[in-house]
């Protein structure tokens, strides 16, 4: 089964907008079993739009439009495809209340523009969008899909889940998929795939490994095709049991989910607190940790300390120690922790020291050196890293680290607690 | 003169990258005066290469390919591009001699694989990439220009704006085109375009305005065409210094540039040092200054003070401002910059405190509500703002307002010492 995505709008020729709607479609459609052949970036013109749609069709059996429905002078795209299927447009009472609903919430009247936004050619399926007022439309011709959504990406993508993705496995009667994901940090992609090498060559040959790395984080996908879901499902879940076996301390997650969302979960369900010395990663770990809403409940709060007589005066760290190690040490990362932990009065803290480069970097300690230490009730430990050359990767690494220190601290507390 | 833009890779189609490299290839034509007819990905497959080679032909003059120029197997667009053009492979000695030059920089031996990257169709005209391994292609066929280039963003950036865009506007004679970037902040795009609305409606009719809008910031892009390049960069920079009355605040830089680069480069000038206290920021501003390279000649550091009780102990906040007052409010925020220049001894310092949601906002201070204080020698200044309903934008803005407080006070400065 083929496809091909076709993004209308203006904005993606000039520059303007990256496209990152195709990026998703593509995603997802690989997904579902479906191979993209062509991903095309065309104006609001409906001569193009013809001209696009009929080469698809040539190459395709799936054609999938999203751009071009809003209720400016820019709709083009419904006109057009109304009149390529010679169909005559009629109202879609469904999509009409879901207008008067949307428009209601927001105190607004309904306009007749907005009421116009729900008529849709005769010939399509209209696809209703419960997250915005413009219907998506499903037509059907010699045996080919044609599907147009709008360009918003909530709207895109609320409708390719809930109505196109399933229609399809239903229309075309493709296999079942199932997918399974798991979050790695710590280890790159390589070393990664060294690691899990012999697990990965037993996989069952309708299992698919797919390796989605990012900076700091390898993302796995496992993929599974057949015909009874419920037993595919079962199948991958004892695979990722044994995978845990591999990579016990680099799995943080089941899930499409952050480090700093899991460690705050940890956080919030153990009822502790953290804090945060942070020097090399000037302040980037406590974003992290505030960027997800309600961590009031977890964090009280960090102390910056990039300049040294910081890190004396507000974390109390020893002059000597700083004088006989030097701020990137073992001795000094473990001081800054222990000061952030006493003085913000939290179960556990964590403290970061490095060379973020690009400058600062001696044969001995080269840029990336980097020290990170936990400190929490009874007990203070300290890990050397080495990140590499370039500054923003080290920033990002080292926070990632240090998020995934406290990780593992909490659930080795969690096993005390059993 | 039409452009259209060929992106070849698997990996744009299963949606595993998405495609920067188009939205930047678009905007560099359109920058250029080339219009953009259509963006097309593909797979690295020779029949699909030939075919979208063909179709766009018979659209646009220019068809700019990128990637597919790789030493491995899935090197396979220069082959057929040969084939295509019915041409001979040859040695192009200066392209033989930088592969040579890379590969002795990372003292890497030359091998036969790396060799024939510097084989190009006899009738090409090459050119070269001096920031990687594989030259561009140039070909001319009945009026028409087809030019590949490496996928690597990198490499494909280079080869465009040093040799591509230059060729092209010298083998079609096109116009001379200027542009001129102004970096805004602090005001929305309707109501910085309200602001400057008489200036705009003056502009003269070769002269065109275009809003390139983010979070927090608005990029204004001004383009001239003529054909005297002189003139027109005359006459941009005069139309620049008018804008600059009607929004003398809001802007921080005539250049590609980001509020942080601004404000690092000016307290480096001016040979002062900044901390800041955070709180619903959460470490965000500390995390921006600290992004750019040598920030430590500057930034001291910084107080996260999430907890109430940081704020009191860390930062000198009294216990009965806060009660009296609340924790977002001018006085507490006033007492947060004070107390952070005071213990880390900054010449400057800021201070925000507010509600980043989505809870915690109430009917006299609703989500968004955040003020933001600086601190300097012999005074200090305090602020409200509204930044609404979205805890990643109140962050955003709140961090770039801070920023932007920083540099007016750092501009004022100057303005006394002249």
């Amino acid at each position: 089964m083929t496809a091909e995505i076709i993004n209308i709008g203006d904005e993606l020729l000039i520059g303007q907008v990256v496209n990152t709607n195709a990026s998703w479609m593509g995603a997802e459609l690989n997904k579902a079993g479906i191979q993209v052949k062509q991903i095309t970036s065309i104006a609001d013109e409906a001569s193009d739009i013809r001209k696009a749609l009929d080469q698809a069709k040539e190459r395709v059996d799936i054609i999938l439009f999203s751009g071009g429905l809003g209720p400016t002078k820019d709709d083009i795209t419904k006109k057009t495809l109304a009149e390529y299927f010679n169909s005559e447009m009629v109202f879609h009472e469904p999509s009409l209340e879901n207008v008067k609903r949307i428009f209601s919430v927001l105190n607004f009247e309904v306009t007749e523009v907005n009421r116009l936004q729900a008529m849709v050619p005769e010939k399509c399926s209209p696809l209703l969008n419960r997250t915005g007022t413009a219907p998506g439309m499903w037509f059907e011709q010699s045996g080919k899909v044609i599907v147009s959504m709008p360009g918003v990406p909530l709207e895109m993508k609320t409708l390719m889940s809930e109505e196109v993705i399933p229609r399809l496995q239903k229309h075309f009667r493709l296999e079942a998929i199932v997918h399974k994901t798991v979050m790695t940090t710590g280890m790159g992609e390589s070393f990664l795939a060294e690691k899990i090498k012999d697990w990965e060559d037993n996989l069952p040959s309708h299992v698919k490994l797919a390796y989605l790395p990012q900076p700091g984080i390898v993302r796995l996908r496992l993929s599974a095709k057949g015909s009874d879901k419920e037993a595919l499902e079962n199948e991958l879940d004892q695979l990722l049991r044994r995978l845990e076996q591999y990579i016990p301390k680099a799995i943080f997650g089941y899930c499409d989910c952050t480090l700093e969302e899991v460690v705050g979960k940890l956080l919030k369900e153990q009822g502790k607190t953290v804090s945060t010395a942070e020097s090399c990663t000037g302040g980037y770990i406590a974003h992290l940790i505030t960027s997800i809403a309600g961590s009031s409940a977890y964090f009280k709060g960090s102390v910056v300390s990039y300049a040294n007589e910081v890190k004396i005066e507000q974390l109390g760290v020893l002059q000597e120690t700083l004088e006989n190690h030097g701020a990137v040490s073992e001795e000094v990362v473990k001081q800054m922790a222990a000061g952030v932990r006493e003085r913000l009065h939290t179960d556990f803290s964590v403290a970061v020291s490095g060379i973020a480069g690009p400058d600062g970097g001696t044969e001995e300690k080269p840029v990336g050196t980097t020290w990170i230490a936990i400190a929490y009730e009874g007990g203070i430990k300290a890990k050397k890293f080495h990140f590499g050359p370039q500054r923003d990767r080290n920033i990002r690494r080292a926070a990632l680290a240090a998020l995934n220190m406290i990780r593992q601290e909490l659930i080795q507390e969690n096993y005390f607690a059993l």
